[in-house]
């Protein structure tokens, strides 16, 4: 009698995403002028870019197997990020990720962005899987799966 | 024998966030072509930003009183999004706020990104009030509660 | 004996950018919180974004006939801009686009953004047309330069 | 008799802005994925940000005397930019700054766009100064027209 799969497949203790030692990829950016706000702090705007950008550094240095497939198979369904501390120019930043559950279709994320030992911003991504043959949510396939249960923070 | 109020001073019943009649303050955005991803789809930090733009008008339209001071002695806490649909160029798109909940020093809106009749993504805001002489979380000033709590959808 | 043309092909006489009458077409932009620079003005970058937007709407509104392939097979090869005024937020700004000479490979474009009647930067832009097949420098089609030389200002 | 001084004041040869060993300050700034258009390809829009920030560089490095009087002390008049090759993702760029003419209250920039020895854009840049008190095109102080002399490239 069988039964399906109730998520999360995989799932964690909660971690702690101010805590540079969690992740398990980084991405880097420079901030730019243009990313000022009238206050003279870097626009909430742009941090969200910084997650992306370490997102896409994530897929980049852990599931490179899945090649360009993933790039366009997955989207970003929910994005909730916690704005910590200032941020001002010039400065250099490292977005740290981390896979915190793996579901049936989709999977979560945890990120934070910093500037040196300071926390600038912390964020819980969930993306969803979609064939991108039919643009319809699918189940993830196993090599993702499996790509993605490596990059989960060891407990 | 006094207590400290509990958060939250006022709030309100669950409200579909995807429903257009729910909102009480509206900002207009046109997709640019640099929104778009190498998809040819906006850009999610687009997207943020016509939150970003809906709350500066949502403050114009609904917080006047406070003037300049109250831009500046804002700051977003926290920012959860969920996007619904894929948006395209060109196309106009019009953003809507409510206040959900005020508390003692921060108070919740909820947003809707629309075009026409299609949402194309909703998001959960938390802000906090900080004195801007002295850069410190403080109690909302009565006025400005007052206004927030006008601008709370009606049950 | 057979002679290359010599470019251009076709050209007018030098026009006052700064004037609304002697565009187009037209594109529209409204400014964003996020395109303020530390000193409350919009970015240079912005209205740099705003003669982009200005072009894609030239193309849509006087060079339908050639679909998307004209989309891809054209290519700014040169921009230059001068800044007139200061612009503010919030604001609705209009870019109007005209060709001012077509060549053998390339045509020149002339721009305006405005905030009403006031000219917040002019621009005089230099687009190649390349084959998309091949990725190089190619005459315009006929059909092309017949659009082209339709959208020049009249003499 | 008098006569007014006639700009430019101080002037060089033309010299290659394709050419790194022109430059007297650089800056640096990281692609991001927001900034792809489309093509798969960096937006023009970002590469003019990369001369903006290259702009701030080399204030930083080169007319640090005159402190944050100087970035609000002037304001780009007109900027030329010629896209020269196109740039991918991910990718570090570089962008160099020269002094290539000081006038009475005016001066001009060369500036070049590169990813390692691969030239993607170089510019030419009209600044302005005015009086932060009056708002009004002033002539260069003293000091400010020193260090700008001492950025010129040597003949």
């Amino acid at each position: 009698m069988s039964r399906q799969p109730v998520e999360p497949v995989a799932t964690q203790q909660a971690i702690d995403l101010r805590d540079r030692s969690v992740y398990v990829a980084w991405g880097q950016d420079i901030v730019r002028y243009s990313d000022l706000d009238p206050n003279g702090h870097v626009n909430n705007g742009a941090i969200n870019m910084f997650f992306e950008d370490g997102r896409v550094a994530f897929r980049d240095q852990r599931m490179a197997l899945a090649g360009k497939a993933l790039l366009t198979g997955f989207a970003v369904k929910k994005f909730s990020v916690t704005y910590h501390a200032a941020l001002g120019y010039p400065a250099t930043v490292e977005t740290g990720t981390v896979v915190t559950r793996v579901g049936r279709s989709s999977f979560e994320l945890g990120q934070g962005v910093f500037a040196n030992d300071r926390c600038i911003a912390t964020a819980e991504v969930v993306q969803v899987y979609f064939d991108p043959a039919t643009g319809k949510s699918a189940p993830l396939p196993d090599p993702v799966r499996a790509a993605l249960e490596g990059a989960m923070v060891k407990g």
